[in-house]
């Protein structure tokens, strides 16, 4: 027998803990098996039942518990981010990743998932969220900025996550990063063009895609006008361009360039220019990588390299919905890069 | 009949998908049953077969489904932090979520739990949070910066979900909130002290507990020294600021002074204070609340009331792991404020 269902003026007080599918199958007048199969999207329920179901759970406020529901369907409707540092790092003077999280959280509000953010800076960091997303609490994980001894990304293919990465195109998973090579050619042949003969590199971390592609570029660049490579190396914050460049400062005196590998360094090597006295473009000319919005605010505003960032999440974001919907994906997607000229060269 | 465990060295090719309960009792050489009594933590299993288990499940990298596995357990060892504005605003040129983040992060890290970060600038948004919490993918849920319409907080709490909050005193959910009335009164008696005589306002948002305060806190300072209040309401962002300090000068072109109710909006006052040719502090002081790292690199560096903003997600984040734990807790901590002085005012 069923009961009417009972219209939404109904006067119910607040309530502490779910309601149970016990309730919700009283209220509809239905059995809790029948509650059951609508709740896990059984299509072989009678339409007037699932509507009852429906309307009560409704009422009642009632939300199948994910962890039942996913025993059946295996989805969460929602994505991991994860951002490979540790917090104090990505939330902090940093504007790579926001840009990254901003681009993934467009496309993912747009599909109606849940952007759930990780970051994994320490080897428990990695553990917990490998756990977590093992144990499927979310659909599928992207990974932005890599470094090459992450074995997250492996491991979580492994036991069938599906992965999308930004970082290790040797992975078995679809890769989206920017061509590091030709942006990196056009600042130094830039820089070898408006005459500059001793150009120095701040480089980025060896154990990174970007860090190794944009050192490589820089010497092949030098090599091919027969010029030296003179190096230090960073890890992509202020405090270790801003370390570069006072060691290449002592190394060198005389260089009259830099390309820094990121705009983070070059924001810390233009301070080690000041303090050492050095004007900038008029001694020293400094390019910087990413053109992130610090790079207009730079005093001089800094020539950099622009890279698509927030399109890296787009593209990973899109990239993952498709995996997500069992369609054919891109093993390796290579965005664009662009010189982009300012005061500083 | 058990077989012995295989040792560690035996060679297996990495494969797609999780190993599966059925290949780690085969391992084992115990029953599937067994398996899933040591899986769910049964106390009930003999010490022998639990070591041979757990070595089959370590060496073939089986991790339960957490799904399963918190039918029985309700445990994530995660934690989720809503952030209730778009990701637009929240990964952009603002400095207070940043902040709370990494004192979340710090000390769930020292506790071993995963901190999951979560964006909620809409209502569809705030939808698929709420069944993401309440689905049992996380253990609860700390609010940074509630606005007073938010119900997700009460909706949470209505289904069992352990909930932390900043922003939201009434909430029957424990709150961290910092001294905003004794913050304010210090700047506008700073400001009267000076010999400030038309002292304005940029108001934060009045839908939240921190802009409504901070207001009342301004008049009443303003009208126990028998000053009438001058007011332009922003929401806390650097554009809203700009054009409050407009609207200021355009109504009372005599003011000497402002308190502006975030740095961020504080920076924008002072862009358009230059703007209108208008000297800080010399003819307009200028007293900002937060005292984010913008403030000491403005220009003029800012005079502001410093809130310890790490601190209140440190304090939120200790909260919500003694109510997970089942300790008592607060229902509401108040952290001080002081009054930071440097040039602008």
């Amino acid at each position: 027998m069923r009961r009417a269902v009972a219209g939404q003026g109904t006067a119910r007080s607040p309530r502490q803990g779910r309601p149970t599918l016990e309730e919700v199958a009283e209220r509809a007048g239905v059995s809790r098996a029948t509650v059951s199969r609508v709740v896990n999207g059984q299509t072989t329920v009678a339409e007037d039942l699932r509507r009852a179901v429906e309307a009560a759970a409704a009422e009642l406020g009632y939300v199948p518990h994910a962890a039942a529901r996913s025993l059946v369907t295996h989805r969460t409707d929602s994505v991991a981010l994860i951002l490979p540092e540790s917090p104090n790092r990505v939330f902090s003077d940093d504007q790579f990743f926001p840009s990254v999280i901003r681009g993934v959280a467009g496309e993912l509000d747009a599909a109606g998932k849940l952007l759930v953010l990780l970051t994994t800076g320490s080897a428990e960091a990695r553990s917990r969220a490998e756990r977590y997303a093992v144990g499927g609490h979310v659909d599928g994980v992207m990974f932005a900025s890599l470094h090459d001894a992450d074995l997250l990304p492996e491991l979580m293919l492994r036991r069938g996550v599906p992965v999308v990465c930004n970082g290790l195109p040797h992975l078995s998973a679809p890769c989206i990063d920017v061509d590091h090579e030709s942006g990196v050619e056009a600042a130094v042949r830039y820089l070898l063009a408006q005459g500059r003969r001793r150009i120095a590199t701040v480089a980025g971390p060896q154990d990174m895609v970007a860090g190794r592609t944009r050192l490589d570029a820089y010497r092949q660049t030098l090599a091919e006008a027969d010029r030296r490579a003179i190096i230090a190396v960073g890890d992509f914050t202020a405090e270790s361009g801003h370390a570069g460049m006072r060691q290449l400062l002592a190394d060198e005196p005389e260089i009259d360039a830099v390309f820094v590998a990121s705009d983070l360094m070059a924001h810390g090597a233009l301070q080690a220019l000041r303090e050492a006295g050095r004007r900038v473009p008029e001694d020293v000319a400094v390019v910087g990588f990413d053109d992130i919005a610090l790079a207009s605010y730079c005093d001089p505003p800094l020539t950099t390299v622009r890279q698509p960032i927030a399109e890296i999440g787009r593209s990973m974001a899109r990239t993952m919905l498709r995996l997500l919907d069992g369609l054919e994906v891109e093993p390796l997607t290579i965005l664009p890069t662009e010189l982009v000229v300012r005061e500083s060269a």
